[in-house]
């Protein structure tokens, strides 16, 4: 199933929840973290939509560094020995085609992170490995954008370097049927292939990092969970890369869908 | 005037919003954030409220790092040039009159943090100095809990250690009409004074807070600021102090209130 929302004229001005069967959405009653959503009889054709949502309402971004062992390198960090944790404001939460925001405040060091995101489908706490897949409603592409010289110049902490608004792009949709642990992920800036990996690289998969996160804190249901982002990001770059106005940004990920942003200035 | 939201028994289920005058709570027909709160008659005395909610609903947690300048040399950090940020998921959020639990995952070093908590209550995006207190509802009291070793010595981002389930009681009310530069603060652990200071001390006032906050990201109505905590934590001290089941830890802020969680163990 692939789930999004989307705003539609005439239907609800928050958004409407949806079912994307080939390029034809169907509008459903409600969000998947309410039950199970049926079809409205309401059907608008995806290249007819002007505004995607991030396709759930989130309480939570939860993100992880470094879990990739190429990009710690790459990094020169070291190889966690646990899940390296931050959170992103929900602020920062934008959709597809939706611009990313050069921010006034910091505009010229701003980086993509193609990571596979995980949305959390029920309340989990203390959640063993095994039984994390009950827990995940499905997967959607993110971008973790991230302003360099706040986060390895400025601050030590991270948040406000990955909190600045539209830093948080994620969509199409929700995918509910792939398999996380074995996904290739790329992301093309002006169509140029920047990262390219398989999510069977990380170095904590996703039924590890859930169960570790719901033994860290109550996981709610439409939780964001970042998973990390291979090599080949912007700043680590032989000829650093970072983002300029009217650049397009695409996170493809495998059995998912292509999330693409524009970039534009404050 | 004094907010407060609370659980009364045959009331809304979810909680209900209140005026406390002298010992009485008025209940009110909506929060704070939503206009201008009408009294709906019913009254309720203090001393018969079971459940304290956190005074609003909140979708983000922001607080800040070193602070005050004493605080800064005892945790043998320089006093930084720009605030120091960093998120608490907002599932950390408990009540007064709440437990403070104390995580399997990491329960032998949680330490308190008196904190003054600034509660936005309009949209702020780029907010001079000078007009940040117009974007504010008022203030309550806070404790940024802390498990130290994941903070000090087994993470680098602050976010796990500061995320925990009941990590950020804040109440018991929010003031609307306290001047914040110039208030004592204190903590206070099963009667002993640990913290005591006052919010002149701050290296970046809360106008100063507000307005550099908003320039990096977009502070929705009911985000709660937590301004940094003065000296007087418990790791820092000669003879460190941790928190332990059955502890009662108070914060107590002039012109606020006093917000009196228990300890207990996961």
């Amino acid at each position: 199933m692939k789930y999004l929302r989307v705003k539609i004229d005439g239907l609800d001005p928050a958004g409407s929840y949806g079912i994307l069967e080939g390029e034809v959405i169907h509008i459903v009653d409600r969000s998947p973290l309410e039950g199970t959503p049926e079809k409205t009889g309401i059907k608008v054709h995806m290249a007819d939509v002007k505004t995607f949502l991030p396709p759930v309402e989130s309480p939570v971004i939860i993100a992880l560094g470094l879990n990739y062992k190429e990009h710690a390198r790459e990094s020169r960090m070291d190889i966690p020995p646990a899940p390296v944790i931050f959170l992103k404001a929900i602020t920062s939460l934008t959709g597809h085609l939706q611009n990313i925001i050069l921010p006034a405040e910091a505009p010229d060091f701003v980086d993509y992170e193609a990571e596979l995101t995980v949305v959390i489908g029920q309340r989990a706490k203390n959640i063993p490995e095994e039984k994390a897949h009950n827990y995940i409603l499905g997967y959607t592409c993110g971008n973790d954008v991230s302003a360099r010289d706040c986060q390895l110049k400025l601050d030590k902490q991270w948040a406000r370097a990955k909190s600045f608004d539209t830093f948080a792009p994620v969509g199409p949709c929700i995918v509910t049927d792939v398999n996380p642990d074995n996904l290739r992920i790329q992301s093309r800036v002006n169509g140029i292939i920047m990262q390219d990996a398989n999510t069977s690289d990380m170095v904590f998969n996703v039924a590890k990092i859930v169960s570790y996160l719901s033994r860290q804190m109550t996981l709610l249901p439409g939780t964001l969970i970042m998973t990390g982002t291979p090599s080949g990001v912007g700043f680590a770059r032989k000829e650093p890369v970072f983002l300029r106005e009217g650049d397009t940004v695409k996170i493809d990920i495998e059995g998912i869908g292509v999330l693409e942003n524009t970039v534009c200035r404050e």
